[in-house]
């Protein structure tokens, strides 16, 4: 299977999540046959660029997925409400990165460092996880097997890119508002998000919490296959562009060391242990952005449990928090490769 | 005494907290007889405005501090351990916003709406405390009071004001820099804050915390008065201007609602409530910036713990992170104010 030529629909092509798709499918030599990216249609008719070479966006239509084998989604949930079970009904595998699909019993969520194995009872879709969820799993996964997590709580410093590529612009266009003297606005954003914080990412739910930080909770739950684990999580938005941060404090049911935990992610697929802070090395933003890993460091015990540790995660956004880890599937489904 | 006119040094004039102070004493109708701006070698013979003439800067020298009542001290540490003895040992009360003198026992260590009865103990010298614990105190002492706190868990967002003026010139520079397509560079941080997040404030410790996260641990104790609450923080700078922000996890020893919390919030010194959620309203630099109080709101339920609320707030790190608590502990001290 792995010689075959697939043919590859990417939905939301010119989006900031469907540009990095095209350079992994590329980069990584994904065995694309025909490349059919697609998007709404005031997208349809631009140019992107596969290798070397300047495809045409089609409109996204059902038809668009005839002779389809893979489409991978980023345009939105009501793009893949409508058109995800059309490209399935067309004979093509869905990997989605909306939330669309993501709680429904038959769909699997999944981090192939995870649980690549529940890709084996798919329908025909599969769901790309919330970012902030998938890089936190990537390192909370090992640590989990290791010593068993009982309570988690995550505070999240959330890139510009986690709304799209329209809101990494408004946060430079802002920006610069700003240092000419001028008052910042916020259009893609609740509030301006330049040289602010802002604690609300998607909508609040009747508990306080907003979808963004229920999502950290239920998505974790399901791709763990875990629900006894107790989550906490604050999402903030913060004016960075593209890599997602998280402070972590873990409460383990085992006896954990941070030497333990370390050499435990040492060895983890999907990280790179940054943590010399004696050396000014931990992780951030401006090291994590482009890279397929995540970073994780400041590993040390939490003060106010008996034991449980602390750490810092960044992951860029786009890649493991989206486009990345959708390849990752893709290539777990069709290449036969193991985590 | 109220009306007895005060002889004020300010060391540390020209600095991001000293010209705050210049502003709250006038402001405030402190009342101030001679005002004396003292700062380095460097910054003397410049000028201040102060009651809307030009006040010229002398050298902080002992003997600058001849016939002043009341000092002010903010440019860092070593300055404060030089001189104020030295202004002590001349009759002034000191009040002294660096980090020199904080944990020695017999220096009262006061945010006025927490412990303003330990100024009555000072022995000429009082310790303005570090601003993120300020924050988090005028919040959390309230909710303390009525619930009894047993675990915090606190992720700041700081602002580049906690490093000073150049600080904050080095932020908008540097982010100029790359909306001009060139990399940031850092010099007063350790690396690049423009569009990055640093998870290190101040130098690493042992234990795998920077000491700005254990300032958090003890001056928390020594303020309350009560080491028995177990804290852990992660203290990271965001590239916002001036206003620091945390999310706050604490686990209370009585029964807790979020509305029985608002409720005690909104009666407390200090505070402004500001979690309206559905309006999208809740605490941000964008508005902390240049209050008095800070903004708590994002008050909800914990999700990992049984009787456990989370909290979000943002404070004016110039303002009650710093100038301001100074300016109210001299209020305490020569007005006999009431918190």
């Amino acid at each position: 299977m792995a010689n075959r030529r697939l043919n590859v629909a990417v939905v939301g092509a010119t989006g900031a999540v469907g540009r990095e798709i095209l350079r992994l499918l590329e980069e990584r030599d994904f065995p694309v046959g025909e490349l059919r990216p697609l998007a709404s249609a005031r997208s349809a008719g631009k140019t992107v660029a596969f290798r070397g070479r300047a495809v045409t966006v089609r409109e996204a239509t059902p038809e668009a997925f005839d002779g389809i084998d893979l489409a991978l989604f980023s345009a939105g949930g009501s793009t893949s409400k409508a058109l995800a079970p059309e490209a399935v009904r067309r004979g093509a595998v869905v990997i989605d990165n909306s939330s669309a699909f993501r709680y429904e019993p038959d769909v699997p969520l999944v981090v192939p460092e995870v649980n690549a194995h529940a890709l084996a009872r798919h329908k025909g879709l599969i769901a790309n996880p919330n970012c902030t969820t998938a890089i936190l799993a990537v390192a909370l996964w090992p640590l989990h097997q290791a010593f068993r997590a009982k309570r988690v709580i995550v505070s999240t410093y959330q890139a510009a890119s986690g709304a799209g590529a329209a809101a990494m612009e408004e946060l430079l266009r802002e920006t610069g508002r700003v240092l000419h003297g001028e008052e910042a606005r916020g259009e893609v954003f609740p509030h301006p998000l330049a040289f602010n914080v802002i604690p609300q990412i998607d909508a609040f739910q009747d508990n306080g919490y907003t979808r963004e930080e229920m999502k950290v909770v239920w998505e974790t739950h399901k791709i763990f296959g875990d629900d006894s684990i107790r989550i906490s999580c604050t999402a903030v938005r913060v004016p960075t562009l593209r890599a997602h941060a998280e402070a972590v404090t873990v409460e383990f049911a085992r006896p954990v060391t941070p030497e333990a935990a370390r050499a435990v992610l040492a060895e983890a697929p999907g990280v790179e242990v940054v943590d010399d802070p004696a050396e000014r090395r931990y992780p951030m933003p401006l090291t994590a952005s482009g890279k397929g890993n995540v970073e994780v460091g400041r590993i040390r015990r939490n003060l106010a449990f008996d034991n449980a540790l602390d750490f810092f995660v960044v992951g860029d956004q786009l890649l493991k928090g989206a486009a990345l880890n959708a390849v990752q599937i893709a290539e777990h489904l069709f290449l036969r490769i193991d985590a």
